[in-house]
């Protein structure tokens, strides 16, 4: 932990002060703002994820709204998954590529109208990405910034709480879809969605005035179902296999290597950006794919927060790229990119914080 | 302060190391990398730079590699200012546009051949833009971001300082140019440059494991002059007028709100990106400018990290972007991005961590 200075170029989520009223104690930078990372009691902010429900700003997952006539032409240029049956209000997980094919962002594309998007997005500029695109085609889209903040509501009991604040319709929103509603007179969208596998919403904020506002009242309608804050979880989202864009990804990442091959559609059109790259790309066969370590021994590691090295035979055949203490596993788990020649079964070593460990591999999920 | 959480999202400093060693108190998120941001005596901190040299872990500033055929040619579509008189060795400060006219970045380009440039970019992913401009134009370049990494060494003493190290040569170089060289085997650029008006030296290291032989080696040679471990300082750089990409610009701003106007060629060829924005800009007429601000009073005051609305006349004028306790000074000054209508000398009251403080406008730089 280190602490770190306040500035301007770090913007503020809406829901900041909630969260310092709620005893925040860490963060992370993440598109240029700041999330809360924890609230001084790792162990029971996850069991209150895993038994409960548990509130989370997540407005670090910035809107790049797409408006205008040609604004579907350029989502499908953009993405190289197939979006003709994609309807209004329903959303997509995507992956965003480069010419090269290499993924940029992991983003669910959420479908507003015929001409408007929103690309809820990862920790990279896909604003900056977008717009360089649309001018150099020359298309008729604006691209900007709304003032769209997402506030997660996630685990078994967040049904409830939500459907108390906003009606029982909720509870027949089907997964990525989602539905604008309103709260006290605060805007919002309703989705159910979030970097969970413990089932949820994720409430859009449409008015950054009102942060502490919807927060109080989730917050509220939470008590009798044990909510408490908390944030996308390291340990939960390790055991249930779900990806950190920039975190477990490198310069050099396709989605062949992370397990998002069903969503690229090689037969994409040809104008869609990387997509000539990404059937090149599956014609020669990808190097390296995506698995999960389950470490020896039942103490908890201090891992390095760098990638590690995996050693097998003498021969480094790729990285661990994230490594948490699962309570759940009583073990240390974590992300591998590895050889392809690497398999599920195989015993490995792992470079940790100076120390070598063995481990062996695994297919994620981990649960 | 806030504690942040380490993840492999942001990268560390090849002088990571060095700085802990040297009892780093802070940070700040950049690129994706953590920069120092304190040693924990502020006001010495800026003394020695004002008075002697300090060593800066500026690794943050990235390096952007344009190489290829047509390297030139992009590294002009993407820059609004002439270049066709750079020289090999020879560095310029330069402002990225996007189509809109609107400031992306502010690096330093430097042209280390006819077909390879690296741009040591401010806070925003031009590696990304870079590498959707030449896509999209069919541009033979290869984009990367190479293992180079600056070090600053900076305030009056650091010509004696590096010259010690480099040789007596480092002292004819000029302004923002540079010169390949080495020591102790590891490979550098030695630059005159860096962001503060003291003078001084930024040292590109090209081999990322030799960052504590490199710091280390300047440390040592900087002894006889009283050199100590520093950062991008905020009060010394403020005075100066030095611009904070991100910090003191919004998603409008415009090189001639900011005083980069003399960057900004209006005749350069159709094909620069952003060139027909700024000359439509130009002929409309700007709506803001940057000035500077002194508060009235002689205690320092506790400002907010982001803008703080400038009301003159009842009217909101425009926003104070930065506020810092000018040690030479003795009094809080800051940048003012305002009205055209406001002018140097006029009164301002400011909004600040809820109190209304009163002031007057000024040029920049302040001294």
């Amino acid at each position: 932990m280190h602490s770190f200075t306040p500035t301007a170029r770090i913007r503020k989520s809406p829901f900041y002060r909630a969260t310092l009223a709620e005893g925040v104690t860490s963060f992370t930078p993440y598109n240029r703002m700041l999330m809360p990372t924890g609230y001084g009691d790792p162990e029971k902010e996850y069991w209150r994820l895993i038994e409960a429900v548990s509130l989370w700003d997540v407005a670090i997952e910035r809107q790049v709204e797409l408006k205008g006539r040609d604004a579907a032409d350029l989502v499908q240029i953009l993405c190289p998954r197939d979006l003709s049956n994609c309807a209004i209000g329903q959303g997509k997980y995507i992956a965003l590529c480069n010419h090269a094919g290499t993924i940029i962002n992991d983003p669910i594309l959420l479908k507003l109208s015929d001409q408007q998007y929103w690309l809820s997005i990862a920790d990279s500029d896909v604003l900056l990405w977008a717009r360089a695109i649309a001018a150099e085609r020359g298309l008729d889209v604006q691209i900007s910034e709304p003032d769209v903040s997402p506030l997660a509501v996630q685990g078994p009991k967040s049904d409830d709480v939500v459907a108390s604040v906003f009606g029982d319709w909720v509870r027949d929103l089907k997964y990525f879809w989602f539905q604008p509603s309103e709260v006290d007179g605060i805007p919002v969208a309703v989705a159910r969605s979030g970097w969970s596998k413990q089932g949820g919403f994720e409430i859009y904020l449409m008015d950054g005035t009102r942060g502490t506002d919807l927060w109080n009242i989730i917050r509220e309608a939470g008590q009798p179902h044990g909510i408490g804050p908390g944030n996308p979880n390291a340990c939960e989202r390790v055991e249930s296999g779900l990806l950190s864009f920039g975190g477990d990804t490198d310069d050099e990442t396709n989605p062949f290597e992370i397990r998002m091959e069903k969503y690229v559609d090689l037969d994409a059109p040809d104008e869609v950006v990387g997509i000539q790259a990404l059937r090149s790309i599956v014609s020669k066969g990808i190097k390296r794919h995506q698995l999960g370590v389950i470490l020896d021994g039942d103490v908890p590691h201090q891992p390095d927060s760098d990638w590690m090295s995996i050693w097998q035979d003498g021969t480094r055949s790729g990285h661990m790229t994230n490594c948490i203490w699962s309570y759940r596993l009583k073990a240390n788990i974590g992300f591998a990119l590895i050889s392809v020649d690497a398999k599920p079964g195989d015993t490995v070593t792992v470079d940790m914080a100076g120390t070598s460990v063995s481990g062996r591999l695994t297919r994620l999920p981990f649960v």
